[in-house]
């Protein structure tokens, strides 16, 4: 494993986007020469899809697949990555588990990154799989 | 225009999920003759992407784009429709704007429904386009 | 309607392509005003999905789609733009029509062009929809 | 390695299909242990995208990404297993070569399957991959 050297910035970024903490997204663990990146997302109440069934919306598990993705992206880019488009595939329920997201880089183009990211429940349970493309050029 | 006969019925669901109130989406107006349906997210500062920029995170605008497909099905069905899949595209960047989300139902068929929505910022300006594939068995 | 000054140079593009030509798509109509551009194939036994059905098989649909999308922008911008990526949707089987592929394009970025194409069976019938990203970058 | 009982069947299907004949189309191998399957397309001149490029037109590689897909569940439910939507994320230019489809089934659910398929030419380099779902409905 090649951790990232900047594994800290990454951090520091993850923690700086309200939104991201409003979730409460996490940083497991990066590796450059694998591309991949892991995050967890502890289960929050507040992520409920319908009452009383501990059920996560789609839409979390939707934002910590673009994340994921992006991040695993910016590790190797080190700047901002905008998202292009987005692809997320629903397997199955997750109820009242965190969440962890692992991305992979399939792909990183001078113009365009693609990424897989697959997010599983606390059992290893497939929940849902994306795959997004991300704009990597310099400006 | 022919309102939703079952329009507080959505608003009651809507209301019911909590990550939907934790974002604060609502329902705008309904119409079973177009098939469409429109939502409304007020911003909010904990949205934000990057600090002090104002900017909406991409996973509010997914979020926003799955709960619109979702309701547009369950006005026609009247019962759940899970999300199969989803793409969602950004067109630009939001800052410091409510979004608006129109879903219209391009074809409501007995196992998949089809929904495009597009998302709009207060002054118009188009912010992303949702694709999105729901279940419409009757389990 | 704007007809595009170059529609005789599309054509000649369209017609010299080798897969193009295998297929048979003609382009009927191009308009730079409201940027949409409009392709007929016309049905050869050749399509078929499975024997004795007329049933044109996804994979001639999606190329319809493919190169529908990429000429519209090669309209606007009049040099290559090469596909990143492609969304089709399956609405309806197609068998024994000539197809019709509208492409419109939803946006036309510097880096990245986004287009909605919809293709219809002789009948007006909705077949399919795709949703195709191409690089517009001027390399 | 667990080769599919129903290979032969599999192989007189694609061979049925005149659209996969006229691309040529051929089984290489199936494995319903890892739920794989493996196709190839052999080089044609008429795959061209532009003349005297030897380039292959991305309908070429979406069909073959589709066709591969479909078998993969057809192998595993014996029965057609129509097209829902497909994602093809094309990653580089393939030329002069055969195509190699690698398809695995992500998800067999009873009524949505989705597989991952990946494309690749003859020296192995990544072209093009696709996700798609598929209606694994008994009707």
């Amino acid at each position: 494993m090649s951790r990232s050297t900047n594994e800290q910035a990454l951090r520091n970024l993850l923690a700086a986007g309200r939104f991201q903490q409003l979730l409460g997204i996490e940083l497991v663990s990066t590796d450059t020469e694998t591309q991949e990146i892991v995050m967890r997302l502890p289960f929050k109440i507040d992520f409920e899809r319908l009452p009383n069934t501990g059920q996560i919306h789609g839409g979390v598990t939707s934002a910590l697949i673009d994340v994921a993705g992006d991040f695993a992206l910016i590790m190797l880019f080190d700047r901002p990555v905008p998202t292009i488009n987005l692809r997320i595939d629903f397997l199955s329920m997750a109820a009242n588990t965190d969440l962890i997201a692992t991305a992979r880089v399939v792909r990183a183009g001078r113009s365009i990154g693609v990424v897989d990211i697959v997010v599983t429940g606390q059992a290893g349970k497939q929940i849902a799989i994306g795959r997004a493309n991300y704009s990597t050029l310099d400006r």
